[in-house]
Formats: C-alpha cells, structure tokens, sequence
C-alpha cells in the first residue's frame, strides 16, 4: 500500500516534468494558454495513452485519471506566471524528467506484463511509455524528435524495461525491482547529460564533399 | 427517431465543413488528388476515430459508416472541381466548421458517458472528437497545429463538451441539452472570429531584448 | 502451410523494404543510432500497428511479434553499417518497396474481413497497412508525406485492397487471389515509377499571378 502511494507519487512528479518541458517548448512556439496546456498534457500523458491502447486498458489512463490533467494543468501554469519559480526549478526539472523516463519506462514495462504479454511488448511499450509523450510534443510542434538526435535517452530508457523484465522473470523482490530499474535508468541518463555521451551519427556530409 | 435523423444530418454537415477545409490546406501544399482526398478524410474524421479508439469503439466509426468517407470525398471533389462554389460558400464553411465544431463536442462527450466513462473521459474526448482533425491536418502538412494559436477554438469545444456533461448529470431535458450546448459552442466559436477574441500568449520574445 | 509460410516471408521482405527507407531517410535527417533503428522500425510497423488498434487486435502483432523488429533493425544495421550493400540493392529495395506495398494492403484487408468488418472498412486498413508507415516516417521526420505528392502510390495500395475484398465476396480461389491482387498493385506502383504517372495537383499559384 505505502509502496503504492510512492509509486503513484513519483509516477506525478514525472508527469509534472513532462508537462514543464512542454509547456515551455510550446510557449516557445508562441501558442496561446490552450494551446500551452494542451502540449503539456499531451507531452506527460501521450506516452501512457498510446501504451494503453496498445495495450487495450481503455480508456487510457492518462485521460480517465483527472490527477494526470490536474499535474499538467499546474505544471503548464507554473511556466506561464511563476516562470522565476521554474527556472529556479531547471536543475530539478532536469531531474525530474530522468526520474520520470526511469519510471515511466518501469510502468510501462509492468503494465504490459501485468496484461499477460511477452517479453517484447513490454519492452517496447516500457519505452513508448517513457519517450511518446516527447516525441509527440516535437511531432505537433514541427520539430524533428530531440530524443532521437541528442544525448542518450530513448536507450535509457530501453534499459530500464529490460531490467524491469529481467527482474519479474527472475524473479527479484517485488519490492526492489521497480527501484533498481528505474535508478539504472537515471543513472545512464544523467551520466550521458553530465558526460555528453551521445550515440553515433552516420551521415557523411562532410565525407561527401 | 427524426431527432436522431436530424443529429446525423447535421454531424455530416459537420463533416463536410471540416473536409473542406482540410481539401483546401491539402491544395495548398499542393498535394495530389488522392493527397487531397486522404487530407480531406483525415481532417474530418481523425477526431472521431481517436475518440473510438480510446472508447473502445471498433472499428471507429469514421471508418466502418461508408457516409463519412463519402462526404469527406465528395467536399474534397468540390474543393478541386467547383472552387467557385466552395469560394462562394466560403462564409457557409466558416459557419458549418463552427457548427460541427459544436456538433462534434457534443457527440463525443454523449459517446463516451454512453460508454459508461466519467465525466473527464467525455470532456476530454468531446474536445478531441471536434479538434483532433484539424490537428491531424496541421501535423502531417508540416504546419504547427493553427488551432492552438488563433481565435479561441479548442476552448469552445471545452464548453460544449462540459455543458453536455452538465446537462446529462443535471437531468436536462434529452431534446434539449445537444441543441443548447452546441449552441453555446457555435456562439462562441463566431463571436471570437468576429471580434477577434484570443487566449493569451507568454513568449517574451520583445521583452527580453 | 506452405502457402503461409510464403506469406509470411514475403511479409518480411516488405518489412525489411520499408525499413531500409526509413533508415536511409533517419540518417539523411542526421539522426542518432538509435533514431535510425527506430524511425526504421516506425516505417515498417507503423502502418500494421494502426490498422491492428483499429480492429481491435491487440496488442499490435508488430510489437508482439519479435521478427518485425528484428528485421528492422537488421535493415537499420544495413543501411548503417553495409551501406555499399544496400546501395546494390537500391533496385532491389524499389522492387521490395512495391512488393510489400502489394502484400501489406493485401494483408491489410483479409485482416479486416477475417475480423468480421465490412468492405470499406477492410479497403481503407488495407491501403492504412500499406502506407501508414511511410506517412508516420514523414511526420516524424518533420517533412509532408511524399506519398501524397509523387508518384501513384496510395492508390496501387487502394486498389490492391479493393482486389482483394472483391476476391473474397467472388469467392475467387483462396490460393489465387491474394498473389493476383498484390501483383496488380505491384504492377501499377512499378509501371508509375517507370512512366512517371502522377495523379494530377490542383493548386494554382502560377495561374494566380
């Protein structure tokens, strides 16, 4: 139960991270106050939203838990009239955000298990959970997805589901698991930023001339 | 029954409003016939086939009721074939997006509460049924998504949803609630086009100089 | 079992064809490794995925399914690191392209049908099979869907669909028809690419002047 609740509140506080770094890209992009909540929203929740309906647990929870719109809705505010408060929170959203992906990609993962699927789709889904709200936000913002051209980020997330996996199959503690994947995960991520490790890029440009 | 007539003949005016208007973007870019048409399609049933998939709803019905595919590509033919037409309508078009933006709302708030899902889940999924199209447009033209930018849009959406919720919850009488809440929309939705009503936007390009 | 087999083998050098041009087209973007497998991944499923959340079938068999994945990152691992090789098969991949535009909207739509839906429904998932990924690709990508502008494409998987759904409701041989109505889209996709045939564009700009 105390577990449950501190799932659910780390859960939030990724939520509220995925929604700060759409609302200050989208207030970027000049969009007006719906259009600031509306990429915060999507940003937090479309990961989850397109997990679940993969997954076939619908409605997506991202849309049937009024908690999730209420984060992002304070999330999107918080950029819009206490902007000196975000700024101030950078390092922390920076944080917030590996903690989010860590965590999200664990929840996603488990889910996935918990609907009774195989080892791929929970993987897979683990990572969609972690990276599609981001991608969406670069999508509808006319961007070319950050993530896949940046530091290291959609493979931490890849392996925090994995080890989550690895974990339920191998039966670790229940009560470790989740944990040890998601710090694996923040660790590799935070790593990559403080290190700027990046994964190779292969197009030859400059080799061409 | 005449009242469920009259509900699908103005959801296909809705319809055919927002194919038009997406037949229009896609001639923009200058897209080719069958471009046109998938534009057109999309614009006007992309909402409506998100809703569904998040109910549960399947096929969508965008895709299983051969009237919506039909209407999207007779507006689509008439956008290429009869411009003059549609310039002349040019007034008709602003005046039927705006209704089938209301039309749409309350469709999709009905939709979901009749699927059994609460109050968020119809708001939301109102709001999505009548934007979602015309964001679907704007992201595969490559354009940022113009609803979140101009003449409060999305936000009358949101209330016509949430009115037909209201209404629902409130017991108003079944004849009645649709008819008003779209209408709440469509009022809103013309009187920000005519006077110019917008959300605000934060970005403090100017004054950080 | 042997006419299965040849399916679902045919199904994965359509997947691999697809694959290969969402690498080649990630890395022109300058996209990281992991970008490469996964737009390449993204262009290969894509299309599958949306046509199996329309219908129901979850989760997605491109996601349960490893051998999807696999053969994309192969084909991401080719065009990555054996470019020489995929630049050899640069006739080869147009050929597999068209093959697999053939046998994705066949799929598509025997799918559909298999699930109980009616004729529009399994044409327009057959032609979402077949290109769905490439549009997907374009939109992440950031470019308008090329699809939608060049040469006939779309409409090969149209009528590679429809073929099919005819053949069905003939009654036509089940061991002939699908190998008729994907060599027809076959035929019409190559023939497009050799004789340039494009669907005509509408926009006036010049006409304007």
């Amino acid at each position: 139960m105390m577990e449950h609740s501190l799932f659910a509140l780390v859960d939030l506080f990724g939520t509220f991270a995925f929604a700060v770094s759409g609302a200050l890209a989208a207030e970027q992009k000049r969009l007006d106050l719906f259009g600031v909540v509306a990429i915060s929203y999507m940003t937090a929740c479309g990961g989850g939203i397109v997990r679940d309906l993969c997954l076939g647990s619908l409605p997506p929870v991202g849309i049937s838990d009024w908690r999730y719109l209420a984060t992002s809705a304070l999330a999107a505010a918080m950029a819009i009239w206490a902007r000196p408060i975000v700024d101030h929170l950078q390092h922390p959203v920076v944080f917030f955000d590996s903690l989010g992906l860590g965590f999200f990609a664990v929840v996603g993962a488990h889910k996935a298990l918990l609907f009774g699927h195989n080892i791929e789709v929970a993987i897979v889904l683990g990572m969609v959970t972690a990276v599609g709200g981001g991608v969406a936000r670069d999508v509808v913002l006319n961007r070319v997805p950050i993530i896949l051209q940046k530091e290291i980020y959609a493979l931490a997330a890849l392996v925090g589901a994995a080890l989550q996996v690895l974990g339920q199959f191998m039966e670790w503690r229940v009560a470790v698991t989740p944990w040890f994947a998601a710090s694996i995960c923040f660790a590799i991520r935070l790593l990559a930023l403080r290190y700027s490790w990046s994964l190779p890029v292969f197009h030859k440009t400059d080799a061409a001339h």
